[in-house]
């Protein structure tokens, strides 16, 4: 069986990880507060290393799951990073969501020392990573993507090669382009019932047997009208997300006018203290 | 059994008055365009009349499914309108989709003549007309609403009567600026993915199974790709129904920014001359 190591023992990370351990692979963990290794070793078996080379050493694949560009770079190319570990032929899977641009980057750093470097990131939530339902769109080399997969399913539900380095990344940011535009529709749609008097329930029941059907009204509209957003994904994440979304769409000359609308939305959120609420408050904006 | 009126056969009132005659109601329609009268008469069975106020003479229900706004002022008001042959007790059942001014002043109309007005816009297009699957959502007097249900569910699956006079056409208003951001949302998803050089297929593939999924993406994507936009909801009718949805808005003080900045992108998208084309054509906009 093969040795797994696992650095980022967040939100996502910590039960991604759990799935790993539960599996009976030897698996190694790292994370940069010393504090989340000893709670997840709690609960899992598992050792847990003092830095990302010392993880790598000895180990066939190392997974990531932190929190953006700078903490990916550091963790596999900085001083003690997994880099100086891994050996030759080792795979690395990034779960963190980054620029297309960083994945490339770790992909030809990493290929000068024989190592694999896999970007994908994952949608599903919190929920998704505890029950190991999570989707994956990943990008990179596809015999080291198939090695991979004895690991990824072990969280993962539905995990699918994109292409070459940074696919997986491109794919994550048309989800989130998709997802802007979508949940201010129906922050405007509800805001709006809210002001026509109408009762709001009531024609969300009637709408989501139609054309305006998404998960988004599913599963947000009554935690919207119950003013409720803490949970979900962070409205700090999907400003970071849509800050690649951006950048990559001034490169490829992508016309994204309601996503760059809806980031400015966000961006009004977070100066008003709504960071950690979940995009679904873009309702609590037009609300207030 | 009541005695029925239809008036409005075109591509969605032709398939509804079908069923009404298919199960055996004495009925009796009217087309402005008497042509489309006797094609319809061809198929089913009911007498074809002159006026509106002929085939409201001796009908218990009228219902109208026409263009706009002043199409149901005429029917109704106007000289040989329908209010001129309804008897008191008669109700009126409007599937067009109309401002909910209009609809409040034809009740109020309606009413000093003892007849009631019920706004019932209709949603799931052709296909749902034919199939007898609409969703109907309705404003208006509630035993009217009830008595008006035994025709109604012979084409729709689904009606909700969501308050007073006006908020059936409300609710259809909430539906639209829904769909407005959620397709612009899909668009510029789908067109960053063509920029970014992805496979939009299996972007598709993979998103759809999560938080960014809804029924435009499930029913559209395929035609938005292969660049087919000569079915499904019209850019015309969709800015005639943004158009209501904003001059609400204006009353009301409702906060509809995306949405409008969509109807800007549609009225562009008829300038080119796409009035006809599916509301998905946004993505046609995108990418030329």
């Amino acid at each position: 069986m093969k040795n797994i190591g696992f650095i980022g023992l967040g939100v996502m990370g910590s039960p991604m990880a759990g799935h790993i351990s539960n599996a009976g692979y030897s698996l190694k963990v790292f994370n940069r507060t010393r504090k989340k290794s000893e709670l997840w070793s709690d609960e899992y078996s598992g050792e847990v290393t003092l830095s990302p080379a010392e993880l790598a050493e000895g180990c066939d694949m190392v997974f990531l799951c932190v929190g953006n560009n700078q903490d990916v770079e550091e963790i596999v190319l900085g001083k003690n990073g997994v880099l100086e570990g891994l050996k030759a032929g080792g795979i690395i899977v990034d779960h963190t969501t980054t620029s297309s641009v960083l994945a490339r980057t770790m992909s030809v750093n990493s290929s000068e020392k024989g190592i694999s470097f896999i970007d994908a990131p994952v949608s599903g939530g919190e929920i998704g990573a505890k029950e190991g339902t999570l989707t994956i769109m990943a990008g990179g080399d596809e015999e080291a993507f198939k090695s991979s997969l004895e690991v990824i399913n072990l969280y993962s539900k539905f995990c699918k090669r994109m292409g070459g380095s940074g696919s997986g990344q491109l794919t994550k940011m048309v989800n989130q382009i998709c997802i802007a535009g979508l949940v201010q529709g129906l922050a405007e749609g509800m805001h709006f019932s809210e002001k026509a008097g109408l009762d709001t329930k009531e024609v969300i029941e009637v709408i989501s047997k139609g054309a305006a059907q998404s998960w988004q009204m599913e599963n947000r509209w009554e935690t919207m009208l119950s003013d409720f957003y803490e949970h979900g994904f962070a409205v700090d994440w999907m400003r970071k997300d849509l800050g690649f979304v951006l950048e990559e769409a001034t490169t490829n000359g992508s016309n994204l006018e309601v996503t760059a609308l809806v980031d400015t939305f966000y961006e009004e959120i977070q100066q008003k203290g709504g960071g950690r609420w979940d995009t679904s408050s873009l309702f609590r904006r037009l609300r207030s």
